[in-house]
């Protein structure tokens, strides 16, 4: 099953970059929710290639046809299996993979475990299995439409957005390419990332999520934390290096009398350095977690590859690849959260 | 299954701080392994309070006990189960948690999840659940013997070692109390610890884990990246806070042409920035990631707790508290990491 | 995962009867597995209406699209997703489901649990759910292809082989209509269905399933043994109510001392009452297995059903449908028998 | 997770028939439920040996010791741990096994499987293991008390109980040593199993579950089906051969205007070969099983079996074994039911 996640309700996907359709089926979904399909198209649109300037300017339609579990627009309780086809596949652009390896890719590692791979944009490896998620993720967040969930790009590079996200203003998320809200730093990264772009160069960067109105009492003790199961999602996505949540990195310098959430009377923290979270369980606070992703690995300059017979030559990168990543990230981390939140929200309802 | 670790190679578990015994049942393992039962022991022994004056003085025997599973000394493939009786149980220290819920502890999550908590001494959420996870962890080394898996505190609070793991000699990792291989850091950070303990407050700190030695193909794709059940594996641990590995958060601030690993005509790499994992499966080279963990959350010194019915009172921690646990969580972070290698080298015998 | 089976080699589904396709993911199956999609397609076929007086005359053209995880015809050890569209939908044949609920369907208890439906042909309850297993199943049947599975018709009604497995020639099976071996009793099963059929009523079966050339040591202890998979695999199947195998119930009425099979110098067996299975785990004999299906729910006569409102109504049954299930079952049973069977074998080669 | 049975409450367990001691943990039983130790003993007293003359003469206390989950007689929500000590081992009745493999056992499968057995009673192949079940069966039943679940033997060899389950009461099981609430067919198998013991032989039977009262909607579509988790939980204890419930075996030979359940206005019908499950789903009648048991297959007699390195040599059985397991399968039985039944009721919790 490693190609399913969640418990409750889960997202078991196939489809490699340039095959004839990515895909999915969501199993555990509750019946009666009124899917809102237009939302869904919306999220997909968010992830999509081609948006703006500083993303890769592959034209993919990525219009999902849903071949099951919803009847007359409303969720039957039965499985939803659902297509995205492949459209625009320049299949050729890739005729360079089949016999080399490029650095950091995935192409060296699947050729070892499996001997046989579809390497034509990077086949199961892509990123464009992501887009599985976002459906997923989509009706996810329909089910739960209390709780509030905003990721936006905190850093590209050594850009970085210095405030607290309390002091930001999610509604101009999407007001900018590169989905920060601190218009500020947002036209800084923007320039940076086209620059990046110019050189046939990639860049890094993290994602910033917050979670709000999450119920007390999601999650589960000891290895199903709230925590663990979303840093195990969030490490799911390609190119993420890094997880942290709440205090974070910066927690493991700080002194007990520092880091403790002191609380009210009604059970609220006076800080939120735990991060929504003690112990694996939600405390009603805002959830907020970081995710670094490194530089993507495909650079339109020369590089050396690796040959199937063992030797190194130079290539050139073709195709059409994203310079940074992390903008078309944010409604992937947003929909692995939602997926994340439901299946804790079924569970919880299960065990009480 | 919130209490159930691992695919193939499982560990589930049970047991409160103050209850008769804690303990677990291994599923799983391959039949015909020898059993060391002095190594386990001596693990155990690396996790145990009361070793030095930086840890809890708590003193507990941690003998585990086997009940099943191996016969004459060698596994038979069927189910492990085991307990670590609970000896030196000082359940009075804890009466005064009984109504009252300790800041940046699960005791206000756990209450109002389940309606219902042994509080003595965290009960459930207690770190002493660990002891269980090394127990199998320490199994897991012994299927894999050729694979090396060092752990070692890499910085406490400010106190970091700024060397790279490759100029360290692991050998000196357990000649000290702190678990450090830089015995300079080693000595400052055992000093500061000791200040700390004497403020009765605690500090934070990072535990870096290297695994060496790995085969190429470990880990699977999409879902069940090696590195996200390593990820998940560390999140579970009580106080971690992230995980990164590889090039982990710094990787974010790199461009493509710095971070790629260009390979060698042998198919190792010229550096290893993506630690030993590309697309989620191990490539051969060293695995390596740092865990950060939030500073204990149990002061002795005065601080405000919630009461159950909604008072704010002052309230001064007892018991046998660790000033820091990362000495500590060094050998639990090994047991998880050795847990999940097993688990992925059996999928991947499975698989091929 | 309501909708999957299996544990290493999974199958998880979707579809409705008049929806826009069925369709399903494989995922565990092993790289490098040469694809004979005809045979795929001959299997869909021996499981497709119309192919025979005695079957429902529904026309549906049963083609598969596999969509990833086969690159050049040879798998890749990723997720394998397929579809299966449905072409002949006589949707308005089922307008008087809508407000109905037929005896002995899963109408009602489907609009109890879910409260929402597709009524059209039974919607998700339909058996055209199968068409997705015999697709896992002849992918399933190319991983081991030296493992021989036959299922044939045992009984129709009263009529029923009496001769022992091992007086059959399996090569008969696919000679007549029933797939009944036993060509005497396969014109007499015939006969009876047809006149059944005139009736415009419906007659139960057994389907038997002999499993050869398996090697020792397949099935886990305790709770996935072999027959209790290979139970849960047949008792998932629509309309069967009993599973047994080797003695079954008639061993419940035997002597020890009649029951057991001695050994051999060689490890086999003189007798085989143990159906090949002995604590949970084959022992290298043949494995057997008996499948009980009640007959098909729907009639084509007048019967009471229950309305929405709570009223009894008389209703005539329409569609096309089967008089009897068990010719079309035979692939189905080996399908559901091969997974199993593919399943064990990888999770054998996981823990030795 | 070989050793594990259920979905969101799970029992995993380990142990052999000579061991320490058998046990096993309970996870995802909900928090508050207050525990009736006394009916858990009442119901392992009904699995011991020693009851009764006309079953093993073993003594065994059979006394369950829980160590976590619960909390001043509640459960807490976390996973319960338990042990069964091994008191009265009598190992030295075993040494013959060392080196033969029994008849009918799993003895050879075991060996060659894994290579290295604890043959001593049978070792994790015994129905010892059973011990456990009933422990989490008995808890189950705490759970969802409002069901009602009551086994009973309903033949022995050849004789069997004539009437339908409609006509028996229930409160006669326990008036007897066979668990047959037929007295006058009670007596009869009593006196056939005294004069089969005698003989040092062994003999079948049947045991009849019938399941009242419970909710309608327990079940999952496809492959959860209710009566597929009740067959594998059946077709999981030691000697079961074969599993059918409502019509079973004899709804093959019916037609379907026989054997079609027509409505009530109220939903509920008139006659109930369904077995109270349509679909996979409950539909609020009462549902009822049979299962079939093979005789014991150790005698008292002199039997063929194999030796290690290939002979054939006579060996007379010693130890103390069940002349008829089925007054002893009664409990299992039922602790099986009340696990899945359990099972699905949080899972439909969770689900709607």
């Amino acid at each position: 099953m490693a190609n399913t996640i969640g418990k409750l309700y889960t997202l078991t996907t196939f489809g490699e970059s340039h095959g004839t359709a990515l895909g999915g089926i969501i199993d555990g979904c509750p019946s009666n929710v009124k899917i809102d399909f237009d939302f869904i198209q919306s999220e997909l649109d968010r992830r999509k290639p081609g948006q703006s300037k500083i993303v890769t300017q592959r034209k993919e339609a990525d219009e999902v046809k849903f071949l099951s579990g919803i009847f007359e627009g409303i969720t039957t309780g039965t499985s939803i299996g659902f297509i995205i086809e492949n459209g625009n596949q320049k299949s050729n652009d890739y005729d360079h993979l089949k016999d080399t390896f490029r650095p950091s890719h995935a192409d060296f590692t699947y050729d070892q475990k499996y001997g046989n791979r579809d390497y034509r944009g990077g086949g199961r490896t892509s990123a464009r299995e992501t887009v599985n998620w976002v459906v997923a993720g989509a009706i996810a967040k329909q089910i739960i439409p209390e709780i509030k969930i905003n990721a936006f790009v905190s850093s590209v590079g050594e850009i970085s957005i210095n405030k607290a996200y309390q002091d930001l203003d999610f509604n101009l998320i999407e007001s900018n390419p590169v989905r920060c809200p601190d218009l500020e730093k947002a036209s800084e990264m923007e320039e940076y990332i086209l620059k990046i772009k110019k050189e046939g160069d990639t860049v890094g960067g993290t994602v910033t999520c917050v979670i709000q109105n999450v119920p007390i009492g999601l999650g589960e003790p000891v290895f199903d934390k709230l925590h663990a199961q979303l840093g195990k999602a969030m490490l799911s996505i390609n190119a993420v290096k890094g997880f942290e949540y709440g205090g974070g990195f910066c927690a493991s310098k700080m002194k007990g009398s520092e880091h403790n959430d002191l609380f009210n009377e009604d059970g609220t923290t006076k800080t939120n350095l735990s991060g929504g979270i003690q112990g694996g369980i939600s405390n009603g606070m805002d959830i907020y977690f970081r995710v670094a992703f490194k530089p993507v690995a495909t650079l339109l300059q020369k590089q050396d590859v690796l040959t199937n017979d063992g030797k190194i030559i130079e290539q050139q990168g073709k195709g059409r690849h994203d310079p940074c990543v992390v903008p078309r990230a944010v409604p992937i981390v947003e929909a692995l959260a939602a997926m994340v939140l439901v299946d804790f929200t079924l569970m919880d309802k299960a065990c009480r």
